[in-house]
This record gives C-alpha cells, structure tokens and sequence, in this order.
C-alpha cells in the first residue's frame, strides 16, 4: 500500500463495492435495478409524520451540537419505546445515540478490540462488523449457521467454537438477521443467554430489524438476558423507512462492571466527535413518542415489505439456478447459486457480470461470508422486481454450463 | 482498565469533561454561563436561508441514504465555493463529505497511522486531533507556536523538528487556529510548504473557520501548496452558524500517489459507515449555492464575532490575573493565567472550581497542549460576558496568593 496504515485492507463494503461501474452504466445511458443497499426510502417514501417531525425539529432551532451521548429526549424516548414494546426498563443515561448503528458498531470495537483479540459472530454476518474487527487488530471467529435448517444456530457448535476461543472479547447476534431474514425465537436465545453465562462472554444482540418480523411477535434479547452483560443496538433508520437520517441506538442495560466499562469508553468516544445530527435525533425523539402515527405507520410498512420480500423469495425459487431459505424477517432473500449450474466462476464474477450485461446490481455472498450466495434487496415493487428476475433468469440461461 | 482497550486512554474531550459537574449544578437550580463550546448557535441564530435549505431537503424527500463519499450536489457546490473564493478547481470526484470534521480526522488517521508512527503537529491544538492519533497508535510530535510573538509559528524550530522527526505520516496546521486565533499569512504559509516540499512531508490544513478571519482577506492553503500532496479540511458548522447539521469536507486536490493513495481509503472508510445525514447534506448544498444569502449572512455572523471576540479579549486584559494575545479569527480567546498570583493548582483546577463556585464554564489550555491557559468561547453578549468576567475576576481575588 505505501502511504497508507496497513489497516486499510479491512476497509470497505461488498454492498456498494461495484458504484463506479454502476455509475458508469447510468452514464451511458443504461436504466439499473439497484437491488444491492438496504435502503427502503428508495422504493417506498418516509412516513409524513416523521417528515413532519424533522420540520418540527428545525422550526425549534435544534441546529447547536446536542449533548454528546446524545439529546436527552431521544434518549429518553428510546427508553420509552422499549418499556412499551419490551416492557423493558431502560435508564436513558445507559443509552448512546450514534451516527446509525455503523458508528456504534466501531465504537464497540475500538473500545473493546485489542490488537490480536478475537470476537465471535455467525456468519452469514453484516460486513461492516468484520471490517471494524480488523481495522480495529482483532480476529473474527465465525459460526456458521445452518442454511440447510433454516438458517438456523447449531448451539452445541457455537459452545463448542465458544470454549475453545480463548478470551472472545464478544459474541455477536443480528436478531432478526440481514442477510438471511432469520429469526432466533426465545428457546435459542435463552440457550444463547446460558451459554455466554456459563463462559463469561460478553453478548452484543443488534436489532435493527425487531420491527420487521413477519408473523408472531419477536423476542428481543433485553427480554432473556436480564443480570447478563449484553449490549443492545438498534436505530431509527430502518424502522422509520428513513434510512439516511442516520440515527442508531447502543443501550447497555446492566449496571455491572463490564457494561459499565463500555458505557464510559462509548461515551468518551461520543464526545470526541461532539454530537450526532441534532435535528435528525429531535426528529426521531418526536417520531417515537408520536405513539399512534408510529404504530400505524410502522404495521402498514412491515405489511408492505413482508408482501415483497415473500413475492421476490417465491419468484427466485421458480428459478432452476438458486434456492432461499424464505425469509421471516428484514428486507432481504439470499439464495444460494446452483454454481454446478452455472458458468462463472463465483458469486463475485456473478454479480459483476450480471451488473454489466444486464443492469441489476445485487450483492455477492462472499461479502457477507457465504460465497456462492446473493443477496436481493427485495423491496422493489412486483414489476420490477419481476422484470429483475427475469433479466437474471435470461442471464443464468446466458451462462449454464 | 480490564474490560475494554488500552487505546480508551485516548478517548475524552477536555472541553466537554465537566458536563456532569454542570448538569448537576444547573439541576440543583445554578445558571451556568457555558463557554466551554465553540457552538455559536447557542449565542446567535442559524440564519434563517439555511433552515428553508434544510426544509428544502426534507420536502424533496431527502431520507435515504446518500452517495458514500457525499451527495454529489453537495460535493459540486464545495468545489463551486472554492472556486468562487480561492480561484480553485477542485474535482467533486476529490471531495469527501463527512460527518463534521471530526470524522474527517478519524479517516485520516485510520488511513494514514499505523503503530509507533508520527505526525506533527503545531500546539496549541484542538484536542481531537491528538486523541485520534493515540486511538491509532500514533504519537503526536508537537512544535509549539510562540505566545510572545501573537502565537506564530517559529519556521527554523518548525523545520528541525520536521528534519529530526523521520518517516512523520504528516504535518497539520489549524488555520485560523483553535484555541489562539492566530492567522498564519501567505509568507509563512509558502514557508511551510517549502519545508514540507524539501523533506517530502504530507501536508493538512485545517481551514473550518477560513470565513471567520477578522481582518483582510485569508490565504488558504490551497492558494499556495500546488503540486505538493495535501489535504484540506473545511466544514459548514461553524459558517453556517449550525453546527449541529455536522457536514465537513476533506479535499484531496492533487492527483499525485500519496493523494491518490489517502482519497481511496478515506472512501473506503466513508463506504463502511454507508452514508453521512442525507437531508443535511442536501441543506448544505442548496445553502452553498445560494450565493447572495450566503456572503451577505456570512459576513453580518462574521461582524458580530469579531465584535465579542474583541470585546472578550478587551475584557479578559483588564484582568491582573490572564493575559490573551488579542485574535485575529475563530471565537476564541486564550490567555494564560498569572499563575504566581493564583493559589490554585493548575488550569484544570481554576477550571473546575471557577464552574463549582461561580458556575462560569470555560476550557483548561492543558486539554490544547498549553498549561496554564484557559479558552473562553467569547460569542455570548457582551452582558453575560461582561457577568461571566467579573465573576471570574471575583473568582481570581477569592484565590489569589
């Protein structure tokens, strides 16, 4: 690299690593299917309330530097949320307010990774936490999950991997899952729970989806781990369909020596970059404690993604090159590429050529550590996305071996 | 420490380290007069243009997430500002737009400090940029600035260090200065760039208060650095008088290997956390470009600046016990406290004691590498600054020696 920190290697994202040939291709001309980025604004526009709640926000001036851990009736309506939907009963001094949860994400790391210390996560896994690991010197372990039941933890592996990683600073679990829509249900996660007991791990439970299950109610680990060391991450940008106002949520519930630990390095980390957007959090606090436009607008979303996600989940597995897992939560289907089937040479070359030749832009698995996998952001209406997989369809036939 | 890292010792602002302590004063029912935080719309309203920009973004729906490296309407209205006041030509496609300064810093440290390396930097400085360094692993080398020549910087002790300090990753000048508000001129700065041209030394300029230079015209960086590999740092926060919207920008102009080599990874590090506030970006853009609200507003905010800024200064040297270099830009002033008259430890403790027993909050100079100072804000009025220096001079006789 030369002029650069040999930590760069770890930088970057497999989402949106193939932008400049997309943007090319919008160059000359060529209409794109970007089903690559998480992104439901794109396809389905922000509430008005919560526009509202922005302009709100902005009329009262909110434009100084908010308190660095974040404003206090954020905070204190995050606390709120979770009391009504959890029946949890949060301190608002125990919660940080971040720059989506991405910037919580590296908080954690660089309060937690020291050089050469490992974390565990099941893989599939959302790629930024591996690259905060690395650029932060720490090794990822993985534990795969088990696409054939499901997407599913084997927790006798997970032990298993879990009393031989030495010193794991974390176990992490993205509950409900991007990419493959899967949801722990509380057996597992009370099974999880014991097992970070028993080994005096410290549990990070990202919930980022908790609004987007698609059928029953979901069990958010706050409702499990009570006397455990854990940390919660959640945020307003996919809940609210309003992605870009980036404005995630890290809460340590516990008041013991660990979590307190964390608390203080997150914050200290908070006041180095003074304050997240301020009328952004005024917006989110507004929005939440607007209890029935929230409730209202959140179902008839989660109604709206549900019936994407399954149509493109359906429409994927009419194809003879791939097969999903169906999807019980999120915004995504990630099938598995028949590569005996196919005449490319992986997930990679799949989806950059497919990019080229017939303008829709998925991610590869690899990216999320499931090589010979992509993932579909199925938020697109039913035309398009039909008209997405058909084009795949016309490619895959293009390229059967 | 235990649980988390042995980089936390990094983390911290000393400008905002006694929020607690003032917390629980203004809950006890004390009125604080805070002028520890460089945040003028706390003292003077966001102009009216830029919250109708910012209104703008959200009616067109701004809420997803935006390009990584920055909204490109952004991006072209930076370059478009540079062009109109420094007859530059900066390529958007060199523009990186961050989440204010701070994580341009963050970026560049990450990118550019591997273990043990160095950069140089000029003292006083603004405290973040020493903690990123240690985050990294860094070690920050200081040449300090002369308070007995107006805080200018000694160009012969500037280039021995520069000689004697091999491999440094780069040289940062915050120009205009936070804390000293001292402004370097072209001479000094075409000296600096020579220095940095003879030992093949990357350079950075911090220019965020560039608008706020009390008389005559300010020479950028980017004025005189050409063909030399560099950086420059520069935001809407602190112009806009909106320091909450948190939009920097960091411009690589050279297409030489180090610029090249530094753009590609800050990229890639803006890939990682996806996208900086949408909305905000969207609101500066329209802002930027509304060319006539933004020069006539720009220069009533600088009027009134110059005029508490000088005031405050005035002021504070009427005092026995603080003596400042009248400033030339920012919203500072920086004296040093006659410590043989004061029977009080340290910065840190005049500090601390003045909020506790006067409830009057400024920052200790030790948080900006210089003991026994302290940093006034000087943006409130001249009422409450006038209350908040007589308190002060009470404060002093309470404890002189």
């Amino acid at each position: 690299m030369g002029f650069v920190s040999k930590r760069m290697v770890y930088a970057g994202s497999p989402i949106r690593e193939d932008e400049d040939l997309a943007n090319k291709l919008a160059k000359e001309g060529k209409e794109i299917i970007k089903l690559n980025s998480g992104d439901p604004p794109k396809f389905l526009p922000t509430p008005e309330y919560i526009i509202e709640a922005y302009e709100r926000a902005l009329k009262e001036e909110r434009t100084y530097y908010a308190n660095s851990q974040g404003a206090i009736e954020l905070r204190e309506a995050v606390s709120e949320y979770y009391r009504r939907h959890y029946n949890a009963d949060f301190d608002p001094d125990r919660i940080i307010i971040t720059q989506g949860i991405s910037e919580a994400i590296a908080f954690v790391d660089a309060a937690l990774i020291d050089r050469g210390e490992k974390a565990l996560l099941i893989s599939p896994y959302y790629p930024a936490y591996v690259s905060y690991i690395g650029l932060y010197g720490g090794k990822p372990v993985f534990i795969p999950a088990v696409e054939e039941k499901g997407w599913s933890i084997d927790l006798d592996a997970l032990e298993k991997t879990v009393k031989k990683t030495k010193k794991a600073k974390y176990l992490l679990v993205v509950n409900p899952n991007n990419p493959t829509g899967s949801v722990l249900d509380r057996k597992n996660l009370e099974e999880i729970v014991r097992i970070a007991k028993d080994n005096d791990l410290f549990l990070i439970s990202d919930e980022i989806y908790d609004e987007m299950v698609f059928e029953g109610s979901f069990t958010s680990m706050s409702q499990v781990a009570k006397g455990l060391p854990y940390l919660l991450l959640n945020g307003a940008s996919k809940t609210f369909d309003a992605t870009g106002i980036r404005i995630g949520y890290a809460i340590l519930p516990e008041d013991d020596e660990k979590s307190n630990q964390l608390l203080r390095s997150m914050i200290r980390l908070a006041l180095l970059r003074i304050s997240a957007n301020t009328p952004a959090q005024y917006a989110t606090a507004y929005a939440m404690s607007n209890v029935a436009a929230f409730e209202r607008s959140v179902s008839q979303f989660r109604e709206e993604v549900k019936e994407r996600v399954l149509f493109t989940a359906r429409e994927v597995n009419k194809s003879q090159y791939m097969q999903a897992v169906v999807p019980k939560a999120a915004f995504y289907v990630f099938p598995k590429l028949k590569m005996e089937k196919l005449n490319v040479k992986d997930d990679k070359e799949f989806v950059t050529k497919l990019l080229q030749e017939k303008q829709v832009q998925l991610t590869r698995g690899s990216g999320f550590g499931s090589p010979n996998h992509v993932r579909f952001v199925a938020l697109a209406d039913k035309e398009t996305m039909s008209l997405a997989i058909s084009k795949i369809e016309e490619f895959c036939e293009e390229h059967a071996r």
